[in-house]
């Protein structure tokens, strides 16, 4: 086997066969491949695409490249979820507890930011005191005492991946579908969870700008679980728009806890009970009712017993910027627009978030939205308050916040999209 | 301006704007670009090509990444050949001296065999003294007196392609043809040559294997010249044969000495006319007789004076093989197609090339012909002779040559093609 045949292969638009897969895995994992090789192995297969045979045996090989987790010894079933990543998406900070107060045992490997994307580490770790890394034991008990863990992935844990991820970032590689697919599932099929929802976002604050390619990624991830014998279901939603009115750590925090006490902004809400359902349902627990925990301060509970036991203190106060700005309409009408992607490039450009994986955020930072589409704006109303720490950032934030909404004439008709846009599973 | 735009330019079919291509050469050059990006890159341009304008600023930007060599001062004007490589392609030999002899300064920068195709330097290596690295002044001095020089490319000219041509072997990306084109074109219009003949092979022991393929190729590189103010053609020639009767160093050196001397087989007679006559014209040279030039010795007296000029002995005796084994015909019939590929693998094989760079080639070894296609033969009569300093590479060089040949009964028409099947420019 040479890596030179496996490359030719896929760029005449050949099949990879098991055997070709399972080397190039593995030999790059060792180092026997070298960087230069395997981006362009990457972009062939970016270009030439692999089949559904391939995606599966090269997501076996990225498992097989590292330890596989259990959690068989637990009492409930497990369910996880896992989006794709959007702009003001603090999804799992309630879901993960409420999904626990309904039954489930919810294990949450998460990430941190990069890019315009927040990170749901980054977020958590807003709270004084609260531990993203935890020992495999640690987790284990976590999730057996509380019900749901939200930690860091251990180095262990598809390790091909970790370094295959590392390389397509820095070689224009990353928009792959197969490749997407497969380290995304890998990770999530190591884990061993029992059942798994994929929030697969589609709109300009996404990776999939548009619904086909979405649609794509969310079958090919289903397929990938449902072959591996994990339960999986995906929900295709917008994020076009923000969700909810925040986008920065410690501000979605807040925004988060407001939604266990039964409050919060409702398209937050919406998305989390639909996840939960799907969620529920997957793992068997058809007869849960997510509202209710969530009326009721069940999940609010398991979310401060999760917190706390990874050190957290829930009742902490949050940081908060020590800088704002307001922007404000410029004129009166209706706001028909306000993109997820100029808002998600403003907050990281603000310190919400990183452009090295060496880059330490800012808490306090972020963007807050006293507005969302299809509400009447006067003119000097404000529109948004920019969160930071250093003052000197205002400007660049501003920069790209210059096309981020339309304000058309009042009495311009509106009709709010729909949060979920499909489901596939 | 940064490499991940660049790259995804490509990947996604755009068009490389002039300072992008001028960018990423000379950024790749200095080291700011890895090779793991440019391997990325190269791969998009080998599956997603590039335009003519694109081509041209890519070999403006390699030539531009090194140093240029000027001819100038030489009285006669310059006239160069280059060959895409075959088996049994010893033409510079012969031709170099022969066009020289016909009024032209011949400047042959030539490089070394790797694969299955040999290379001029090693052929001439075989001569005992002989020296392929020359300074710029010493090959200016030898051009200038004896007419004609063949010698190693400095490290100075264009050595953006010396790095991407090495990165290219190990990635999987050699056999783009914007990257061919441009890669031989920078080093020769680098050079200086006024006019340029390519030698442009087609058939199985080529890089290129069929004549559409072949033909893109000569095309882009004739426009590559053309437009840098070379005036330059292209001949399409048959490569599915050996060249001659010899595919190894000394053997091919004897062959040439052979041409040279008004003898030596026919194809390569023709061929070497036919590149010369082409040569000389595009040098301005149109009354000049190079079959005279065989044949009054004048080409061979030029040759003498070529090989002694670089510290070698003419007169000395080439080295021999201390192994020999025969292949005879298995039965009686007209031998319809003996495949060049197979026949430069079993030279390969047998020591006359190298599989790595810094590999040490056998003089004597390689493949002696005693027939070629359209030949009767008589069973056990000898096909092939194998030359080898090692005999315990016979077996591994037989296996290639299992299918090498076929013989057709006795009376089957064979209608031998054509050697040059094309010209272009």
């Amino acid at each position: 086997m040479d890596v030179i045949s496996v490359i030719r292969t896929k760029r005449d638009r050949g099949e990879l066969s098991d055997e070709q897969i399972d080397w190039v895995i593995d030999a790059y994992t060792r180092g026997a491949v070298a960087d230069e090789q395997m981006s362009s192995l990457a972009m062939a297969i970016l270009l030439n695409g692999m089949n559904r045979k391939e995606i599966a045996r090269w997501t076996a090989a990225m498992i097989a490249s590292g330890e596989r987790m259990d959690f068989s010894s637990l009492s409930r079933p497990t369910a996880d979820k896992h989006s794709t990543g959007g702009v003001g998406d603090k999804i799992t900070l309630p879901l993960a507890p409420l999904v626990a107060a309904c039954g489930a045992a919810v294990p949450q490997l998460s990430g941190r930011g990069l890019g315009h994307t927040g990170g749901t580490l980054d977020k958590l770790e807003a709270i004084p005191g609260w531990r993203a890394l935890l020992s495999n034991e640690e987790m284990l008990n976590v999730l057996d005492g509380v019900g749901s863990v939200i930690c860091a992935a251990g180095d262990g844990l598809a390790p091909a991946d970790k370094k295959l991820y590392a390389l397509r970032d820095v070689t224009g590689t990353v928009e792959a579908i197969p490749l997407i697919a497969s380290s995304i599932m890998s990770k999530k099929i190591a884990e061993g969870t029992g059942s798994l929802v994929l929030d697969v976002k589609v709109g300009t604050g996404a990776f999939m700008k548009n619904l086909d390619d979405a649609r794509e990624l969310a079958s090919t991830m289903v397929e990938l679980g449902t072959d591996s014998g994990v339960r999986t279901v995906a929900l295709l939603t917008d994020m076009s728009t923000p969700l909810g009115l925040t986008a920065g750590n410690a501000l979605e925090v807040r925004e988060s806890v407001e939604v266990l006490a039964g409050g919060g902004p409702a398209d937050v809400v919406e998305l989390t009970l639909a996840l939960a359902r799907e969620m529920l349902d997957a793992a068997g627990l058809t007869d849960a009712d997510p509202a209710k925990a969530l009326a009721d301060g069940s999940a609010m509970d398991v979310w401060r017993r999760m917190i706390a036991a990874q050190g957290g203190d829930p009742d902490a106060e949050l940081p908060v910027a020590r800088e704002r700005h307001v922007v404000t309409a410029p004129t009166s009408g209706v706001l028909t627009r306000l993109d997820a992607y100029d808002i998600g490039v403003a907050a990281w450009r603000l310190g919400a978030g990183r452009a090295r994986k060496e880059d330490v955020v800012q808490a306090g930072a972020g963007v807050e939205l006293h507005v969302r589409p299809g509400a009447a704006v006067v003119a000097g109303q404000p529109l948004l308050t920019l969160h930071t720490d250093t003052p000197s950032r205002f400007e660049y934030a501003l920069q790209s916040l210059e096309a981020a909404y339309d304000i058309a004439p009042a009495g311009t008709g509106f009709s709010p999209g729909a949060i979920v846009l499909d489901r596939i599973g």
